[in-house]
């Protein structure tokens, strides 16, 4: 058996993968460490949406990743946190093959083994809540592995711990994974746990990607005041370079996860701040902004009360509810 | 606020409510400690499937629960394995209104506070991978909590830690919890995690239940061998009592839960495994065995390979899959 060490330049999901960083599969490269708030700056550090697509004829695939974080939480498992999955191309489709369990912070886990020596596409996506310090993937001593990473143009997702992935039952179910699996596109992961509050520094940073679609889910959290101080400004950073003045860009609402709900406060809050981010976004478009759009969550996730974990952060039917909402929302407009 | 106290015959969900038991909310009375395999008795202690049905005017509502253990797993979430979840009746239906989140051995959660005074109709499903030692519900000073719990002819589901409830996110996801809410019937999980090995002893302890559906999801706790050797003993157990001749048992054949998969072995062998079973229930029903049946696994969960946390046991959308396919079968039974 040898091992391969996963480098930045190997996987999808970063920004800026040729840029220095401290930690390989950090979202953000370091220059931009100085440039957004410490909390967000840490959570950047976390791999969500980071994956690698490559080819091997190994017989046994073994994954050692070390990881900088002892995090937990009670409603999400580790294997999302700070676990790793892996995926198969097969008749286009992306099928799921096996997810490797975190122990500890250093860990070793076969992913496979015993399969005939043949050509196969896989494709791994890695922790969603933890930091990465290192990842070697191990094959036959005399088998190969060729990373695939084909630059295409990618789906930015600015916003929360339900964008970063909470609470996906395995890295690949966060929704950004899945629709990146769905569109065989490139996806990068911008959710900062509870800190998506739709910042001017984040959209200057973002402004500088060409090419690109922008999808931005912070309404869980901000309230209504930040909708209303920080969209415009936050919409005229975003597009503040020239070349990108017709890339797209669209808001989700925030859902209503119950609207029979008896705690009515609550819904009709969610409703309140939804026609606020409407109404900042209907001024921009009257200033001329083009390609601004906002997805309904209407008729996204109404068909039973079952999506969510505890009310808010999506579990496994959540996501791919929402995931679908979004791909037949975005079909109608491209 | 004033706290009530929770007790055996408040539940359902648990076999003998009014028998004597060291915790409350212990699947098997007590009597029956020393009929069945220690790591059977031990799992036997957990809150599997079961769940409160009560009426309250209470604004607020608080749990108050005590685990025996700081039991933790890798690939569920701690409100799963430790934690509570309500469901509220609505329009005829059971709603998801919110989760108790455990935070340590001794928990205290308010699920929800400054609703209207109004009478609602609530149910609570408790931990599915722990044991309670104590469950107290809080409601205002001048409110009323009614325990709603009418016995109906149970189902029973005697398995493995997928029966068991692994691996849902929260309790009411557990697949006997769906099958339960959608009936509108007591289900009993007797879910024994990494045991569900078709014993004699356990087959003793349902055959004494009349009037009862007994179903049978051993498959991934049983090899080859012990499907030959244990299913007939289990079978002439379990209709030992003359009255029950007629009771249905279903037997759940093995999921494949990736037909395309590049391990054939494995495949292979859970084919093998199916066709074993079927024989040995084919020979019952050739010697007379009335209202047998095996649920074939083909097109339970074919839609695509994401409904799994490992390649074994269900996350949400595998247990949504399940339950639906576990109805469609038995409608056409009954």
């Amino acid at each position: 058996m040898k091992f391969k060490r996963i480098k930045s330049n190997h996987v999808q999901g970063i920004l800026e993968p040729e840029s220095s960083r401290k930690y390989p599969f950090q979202r953000l490269p370091q220059k931009y460490k100085n440039k957004v708030r410490q909390e967000v700056w840490d959570l950047s550090e976390n791999s969500a949406g980071v994956s690698m697509s490559f080819f091997t004829n190994t017989s046994t695939l073994v994954a050692k990743w070390k990881l900088k974080n002892k995090f937990k939480m009670h409603h999400m498992t580790d294997v999302a946190i700070s676990g790793l999955d892996l995926y198969q191309k097969r008749n286009k489709c992306w099928d799921f093959t096996g997810a490797a369990i975190p122990e500890d912070l250093e860990n070793e886990v076969c992913l496979f083994s015993g399969l005939k020596k043949k050509l196969r596409h896989f494709r791994i996506h890695l922790p969603l809540y933890n930091t990465l310090i290192s990842l070697e993937l191990g094959i036959d001593a005399d088998a190969q592995l060729k990373i695939n990473y084909k630059e295409s143009d990618p789906l930015i997702f600015y916003g929360t711990s339900i964008t970063q992935g909470g609470c996906a039952s395995r890295p690949g179910l966060a929704y950004t994974n899945i629709i990146s699996r769905k569109l065989n596109k490139t996806c990068i992961n911008l959710g900062f746990s509870g800190n998506g509050h739709l910042e001017v520094p984040i959209a200057k940073i973002l402004s500088k990607i060409n090419s690109a679609f922008f999808i931005i889910d912070c309404m869980w959290n901000i309230d209504e005041n930040i909708i209303t101080k920080n969209t415009r400004p936050f919409l005229s950073a975003l597009r503040s370079k020239k070349e990108n003045s017709q890339t797209p860009i669209i808001f989700y609402e925030k859902y209503v996860s119950d609207i029979n709900h008896p705690d009515k406060k609550q819904i009709h809050s969610i409703l309140q701040e939804n026609l606020a981010l409407k109404k900042e976004i209907n001024k921009k478009i009257k200033n001329g902004f083009k390609k601004l759009y906002v997805f309904s969550q209407d008729g996204c996730l109404r068909e039973d009360s079952e999506f969510t974990v505890d009310g808010v952060h999506f579990n496994d039917l959540g996501f791919e509810r929402f995931a679908k909402h979004f791909l037949k929302n975005l079909k109608k407009l491209v």
